[in-house]
């Protein structure tokens, strides 16, 4: 525990709280990790929101909304993760775990334990220390295209579903009914997956109908 | 704008943030709400995860998910927005708009000009003065229940879509590929009439299969 304390740039005056935060339920389903990271979440959350609200004051929401997408995504977070090392502090049977649940129980136990400042801190240098890019939400788009343009919704079709419980894989196709172009996407998620075929779909979409492009370049 | 603040019972040391929350982008696209909306938003979802958080020790994860789902969906912020009359205060031009985002900016322009302890005062006195139930999320546990129990999963069929943009009618159908059991569900936006369609399909699965049952009650 001291030697994650160290990594992560703070001393717990609860250490109990840091060790509910790293222990999944198949080791204690009492004090895991899962009401910490309800907490967590939404700390995070309004952490990053306030943040980049105030270092972009002539942004739009959807540039808000995307970017804070980009800090709070669980592939984000799982690489948080990793660069902490978080794996090795967690209590858990079976299989190793996704790391983005435990990055975030970790920031509701530094918020519990030292309060707004202390979780700030933690952030700022652990999660909004990169510059990254928005996430645009592509089936928002997509949906968007399609009913503006087409009349009619994209359809999200679960192709495949491959591997083991904690490492799934899921292929999906996208399409708009009547038209021809398909989009495909694979993630390990479905929502990942399904944005990917929306994106690819979109890329068509714009190649094959001059309308959709001007649109979406408005 | 004195009249309001009387009823929100915060007075502003910078008015025009009021006004702003308060304007709609029709009205004036540049200084509008949109901004404080996604400021609003993610301070009240902290707010009300941490009170809850506090409030029910015992509580699991997805309790209190469930539980903050009703505190901060749209249909109940548009109520309190009601509630607080703020339809007369709104500066918008055509249609009358949904309430739930002016009360979000509000939030949002309560936390900039008076800080975190002004916006919780008027969230625990015009959010958290009710007591709510849990929402849960029928469409969530009828993909669990599709899944485990007949090994397939829901599909979602827009059956109508009715009425001007600002009061929009959406029926879904939804049901099991190979069961004959169908749930309908009518709402104001899409997410509302599935989440009705999954709790009447799980009702009529529970009544039909008792292995479901039996699942559901565990």
């Amino acid at each position: 525990m001291e030697k994650l304390e160290a990594v992560i740039g703070y001393t717990f005056r609860r250490k109990k709280l840091l060790e509910e935060a790293l222990t999944h339920p198949s080791y204690d389903s009492v004090y895991c990790y899962e009401r910490l990271e309800f907490l967590g979440d939404v700390v995070l959350d309004a952490i990053v929101g306030i943040y980049l609200f105030k270092r972009y004051p002539e942004a739009d929401e959807s540039f808000l909304t995307d970017l804070k997408s980009a800090y709070v995504n669980s592939h984000y977070l799982h690489n948080v993760g990793m660069i902490l090392k978080i794996q090795e502090f967690v209590r858990c049977i079976n299989q190793p775990p996704k790391l983005d649940n435990f990055v975030e129980a970790v920031i509701g136990a530094i918020y519990l334990d030292g309060g707004w400042k202390n979780a700030e801190a933690f952030i700022k240098r652990f999660i909004l220390d990169r510059e990254m890019k928005p996430i645009s939400n592509y089936k928002n788009i997509l949906f968007m295209v399609a009913k503006k343009c087409f009349n009619s919704e994209p359809v999200y079709i679960l192709v495949k579903e491959e591997g083991p419980p904690h490492k799934k894989k899921y292929t999906f196709k996208v399409k708009i009914p009547g038209k021809k172009v398909v989009g495909n996407g694979i993630g390990s998620n479905k929502k990942d997956a399904e944005m990917i075929a929306a994106e690819q779909l979109l890329l068509k979409i714009k190649k094959h109908y001059p309308v959709v492009r001007d649109l979406l370049e408005k």
